[in-house]
């Protein structure tokens, strides 16, 4: 096995353990690194149907933790080629390549590789910021990222638009700040808001990421589901978050 | 104090406890009575700038709660002419007469008594359901004040904006299920939402309600407060509810 893993890992990058299933994952430090939002966003609601598109898929940390919870059929496109090259090589040294493609390219372009919509469940974890705003990286793939550089709020809602199904499921992980607008471009594309959840560090601190399931064609009517509470009083992690690193999550 | 309770007391009516400096509140069990909601929303943030206008007050238990944290120069305005009637005998009551003012009227025609801008902060707590949703009420006051049958949501929205100045804070307690709904409507009059707060019967319990506050041509930005849990584990009221009852909160 370690053999098989250095053989895959390239100067620069390193390993880390996505710890469910004893996954393992190649990430580079100059580019964008899984964060617990992505890992939020993997475990978010209930198994997703496929086929499934995951749009702007990095490492592809998502399709790897939803093929342990027993997902098929997962598409992941990545624009940036080496973060396309980093997820070819997760696939192969997870061993799902039977469950994963990726895709590399622009997904504002969907058509040129997929009708549109070919999909059940559509998964994004999006750059969270506005071009001109908050504090940027010197590393370009971390500040594309980030920031909406390649891709805007509203190409990231059209694309999964375009390729859901009627009665299909986005989901979304982005952060509290720009919820008024997220819920106003969903609904522009024909996606309506069916279940948020917020993210608190704390209970007693403010929500700044939230999980999002929408419903391409759905009815009005919005449930906001019990908040999710990172860390403990005593700063621990909470049961469910420990769940999802040691695997003993719903899956 | 009992003699000049009992005088203004009529029929089919009854006196309760708002348990906060040991206010009284006429109310009547066939019309709508003021719920947990209610409190909520008048203890919701810091103490309000004046003037201050409540839409459709009820028996003004938002009024006087904010007259008990300080607040003066308020207006409320009241449709129902058996609660307005109720509502100018709590006011007189409780002695807030010289804070509280009530206008009997249609806030769907503000401009009959208030110049545009004329508010520095505005409450609602209005109809939640729309007119064909839901379970119907056999009385016509609770009907009208659960249901949208003489102002919708829009309407209540619209008001607030006429009646708010640039800058002004709009506040309201409204259904989680109409997020969507209420934050575009809110974004189309002018009124930029900017902090939200999600009410939890119980912290592993989905939020039915939401407390809400909105700027007057404020920026884009939104705040998610931390969950309010109303109860805790064993079913007792968590503290911040207990001190808005025994008038311990923040004034």
């Amino acid at each position: 096995m370690w053999l098989k893993l250095n053989m895959k890992v390239k100067q620069g990058e390193r390993i880390d353990s996505l710890l469910l299933e004893g996954m393992k994952i190649i990430q580079r430090s100059d580019q964008f690194c899984f964060s617990l939002d992505t890992i939020l966003l993997a475990h978010f609601g209930s198994r997703p149907r496929g086929p499934i598109l995951d749009l702007g898929t990095g490492t592809a940390v998502i399709p790897l933790i939803l093929a342990a919870r027993g997902a098929t059929s997962i598409e992941a496109i990545e624009y940036n080629p080496i973060m396309a090259d980093i997820a070819q090589r997760n696939v192969l040294l997870n061993q799902k390549e039977s469950d994963i493609h990726i895709q590399k390219g622009d997904y504002r372009k969907l058509q040129a590789w997929y009708a549109s919509g070919s999909f059940a469940t559509v998964y994004a974890n999006p750059p969270y910021r506005e071009k001109s705003r908050g504090a940027y990286s010197q590393q370009a793939g971390i500040r594309r990222a980030c920031h909406e550089e390649t891709v805007t709020l509203e190409e990231v809602i059209k694309a999964a638009s375009f390729a859901l199904k009627y009665g299909g499921y986005f989901r979304m992980v982005h952060i509290t700040e720009r919820l008024t607008d997220i819920l106003a471009v969903l609904r522009r594309y024909g996606i309506e808001p069916k279940r948020l959840q917020f993210v608190h560090s704390r209970l007693d601190k403010a929500s700044k990421i939230f999980l999002m399931e929408g419903s391409r064609g759905g009815n009005p009517g919005l449930e906001i589901l019990p908040p999710l509470v990172v860390h403990r009083d005593d700063g621990s992690y909470c049961d469910e978050i420990l769940s999802y690193y040691q695997g003993q999550g719903e899956m």
